[in-house]
């Protein structure tokens, strides 16, 4: 196939591409960019992984593009990670060199690796004009990491052909409209940004990219500048109702993708009374973006539910006994071509062809998905995935700890806060050096919000943990 | 990928799928009587080719979808040919099955095949219920015959893959909205017909489906059915624009795709006058429908041209020396994964993954596609290339014209000479006006030697002129 860029930029040149508080690219514009950027990148002869650690921004989109041309696989690092957390993901995925922005430049700088920011590798001359014409759809295109039920996060590799496939199902279920203009507020470095990068190169469409959710910005997009779509988690979503009070979205708004986690049925009752289109959807890193949404049809009759599984995918309920009949719980399982091959250098040879999400949900009778739990133990704070089994490890090689659990409590504003359980050896350690020790090796989402002091812990006969046991 | 009519069946059971003058079915509806259907016809065991001879029906439909479930690839047969034209085709594409109307029975009974009326198929108790739960997409799907350049018709095959792509491609330049209704006026035995029945299904769809072109149903249609988009060919379109006289069509009416050959220019004219939404488009049986199509954005701009070709799709004009430049006339080859892997029983291991058409084209500085003529067409006279559509065009600007053909006699002196046919409105111009009005529009070696008066002039089934029948 043709390079994405290329041929939308030959498609519909003048097209608005990426818009922003300050400035807007079109296609030609952006891929003008993009070529030089490649360009300037090519000086360096990249040979391995190249990691992009940054906030959204005109800068990072545009290094992401130029990478497709180098042929690059990007590992995109969360902004929010402790240094040794990034330290180890770059091990892990083998990068070998850093594009950030200025903010981040001093922390990149501890990992040992090349790091250039998007503004040196801007000032240098063009070393050579970037030439891929085509993409191959089998390669990687990009990397994220997501933590696994054991703890140590896995690099997910995405594909051309994921990131196509999912762009493709995902306008079979939302349909496209010309008018379409998808507001980006989710970090690029989470699937749920990036696909919208995709998606806008794929469809012709405008991305209104900010640097971060801001409600009062979001809001204002919605209101005035004729944003179509949008992609929320509930933390987001129920700041937006507020913010929106009495008032009313323009009735172009037409899709409030809600997705990162079950939403709260108080929320969705709140949206429905404001007349706000919620889309649930359901879909992680594995999965490339969605893989489930529910139809603009049956939004309000199947409130709650994430739909069914978008249409070049599957999607199934399965338990002990295979697969479960309505209503019963059970592992969902899915299947499609958005699908990861794997994990990087994680070859356990899965033969099934089946994503196994170790996620919890049911079907109705009309095969309507329910998810009704992520991995039992997964807390999501804000719309990030937080393992315990990852904290819990931490608090393991801090000295005078010998058992610590983690679990996720219940909080306004965030959904849900990770706090932890500690069993120490001489009672000399207070809450306070813990959580110190735990900013040092941790994202601060990740850091336990309380930490309790326990004479042991919840285990069964097997001696494993039994977090839902925690108080 | 699970079947496609299943998914769709899954996902909007209740949206309508088939609309007729009569009666409509859901996609539920549609998926029962396929399934019921494809357990009559299960009864037979077939297992080569199955033909289908039928003017545009429901039964037609019900038919093609069941053949799919059980895994028979379908050989289109074009209802207007004659006997032995039908014999040959299906001992070319050893069709051992016939499947068709009561219309056709007397026909299809010489061809010393096993026949049997749709009717005759449905009076049958269901053998065993269609299991076929899964689509494999480098499967073929259907045939159809095309004449290629030279003499006699050959297979060419559509795999699903081919059909999934020329889908997605057509929605990703069109866009799809959820009010969307395809009217199919065009033969299901062509590739323009069968290709909205496919769309349909992915993209869950209604199709207001007539028997065949008829313009005051098409009409009444636009007017009063809520159809969104239309294909037609120049002169279905033109008659169309005179049916609609100083009307205007609904708002919701967004696309008239115009394809099946080069547009005349006055049409053209007509339509921009008239704000009819036309949408050129270049396609043929090899790329499984449309592979260019002209943007709505450019709609106006660059009217007159087939637009570029689509996302997933590629194209380039080649003359002896290689690629064409802007304005340079050469053939069309194209590339993309809706093209047809080849003809069937004809190895000729095409190692070109290009597929050349044969037709004449050129792209403008901005690379938007012309295309000139249909290759077998060119008219050499004197060593001058002469296209017969650059003639007609001239003489439908004449009043009094309302239909232009023209193809080329063997002549002694300059090896072929241009001869025009048309059809008069008013029988009022003599063939020295028209030799008058051409001179003074034409170089010299362009005008017509002679002018035959025709009542109509030879169309295939999609209204297409056939110009190697003019006589």
């Amino acid at each position: 196939m043709e390079h994405w860029l290329n041929k939308r930029a030959s498609l519909t040149p003048n097209q608005i591409a990426l818009e922003m508080e300050e400035e807007s690219y079109t296609f030609y514009q952006l891929q003008q960019k993009v070529k030089t950027f490649a360009g300037q990148l090519g000086r360096f002869q990249i040979k391995g992984h190249i990691g992009i650690l940054s906030d959204n921004s005109s800068e990072m989109v545009i290094a992401f593009w130029a990478c497709t041309y180098l042929q690059l696989p990007v590992v995109f690092l969360n902004t929010r990670l402790a240094i040794s957390e990034w330290q180890q993901q770059c091990t892990d995925a083998d990068v070998e060199w850093i594009l950030t922005s200025s903010r981040y430049l001093d922390h990149a700088e501890h990992l040992n690796l090349t790091v250039k920011t998007f503004f040196e590798v801007k000032k240098l001359s063009v070393y050579e004009p970037a030439s891929v014409d085509e993409i191959d759809l089998h390669r990687v295109c990009s990397m994220m990491f997501t933590s696994g039920t054991t703890g140590r996060a896995k690099a997910v590799q995405h594909t051309f052909d994921n990131h196509w496939s999912s762009a493709v199902a995902s306008s079979l279920n939302l349909g496209l409209l010309s008018n379409d203009k998808w507001l980006a507020c989710l970090p690029l470095f989470h699937i749920g940004g990036l696909s919208i990068l995709i998606k806008s190169v794929i469809y012709g469409m405008p991305v209104y990219l900010l640097e971060k959710f801001d409600t009062e910005k979001v809001h204002k997009a919605i209101m005035e500048d004729d944003v179509t779509i949008l992609s929320v988690v509930a933390v987001t979503c129920s700041r937006l109702l507020e913010r929106l009070d009495e008032g009313q979205y323009p009735a172009s708004f037409r899709c409030m993708l809600l997705g990162g986690g079950p939403a709260p049925k108080p929320l969705l009752e709140k949206a429905q009374a404001k007349q706000v289109p919620i889309v649930q959807t359901y879909g992680m890193t594995e999965t490339c973006s969605q893989i489930a949404t529910l139809n603009e049809q049956d939004a309000l009759r199947k409130q709650g539910s994430a739909g069914k599984s978008l249409f070049s995918a599957s999607l199934k309920i399965i338990g002990e006994n295979g697969e479960c009949g309505a209503g019963q719980i059970g592992e969902i399982i899915v299947r499609g071509p958005m699908v990861s091959p794997g994990y990087y250098h994680q070859t356990t040879e899965n033969t099934d062809e089946w994503l196994h999400t170790g996620d919890l949900g049911y079907l109705d009778e009309e095969g309507f998905l329910y998810v009704v739990d992520r991995r039992s133990d997964l807390i999501i704070s804000g719309g990030e995935n937080i393992y315990p089994a990852e904290i819990e490890e931490v608090l393991l090689t801090l000295d005078g700890i010998i058992e610590a659990g983690v679990t996720g409590r219940e909080d306004s504003k965030w959904g849900q806060v990770p706090v932890a359980y500690v069993v120490q050896k001489d009672k000399e350690l207070t809450a306070e050096d813990i959580k110190n020790y735990c900013s040092e090796h941790l994202g601060k989402y990740k850091v336990p919000k309380s930490i309790y002091f326990r004479d042991q812990l919840p285990r069964n006969a097997t001696n494993k943990l039994q977090r839902h046991k925690l108080i």
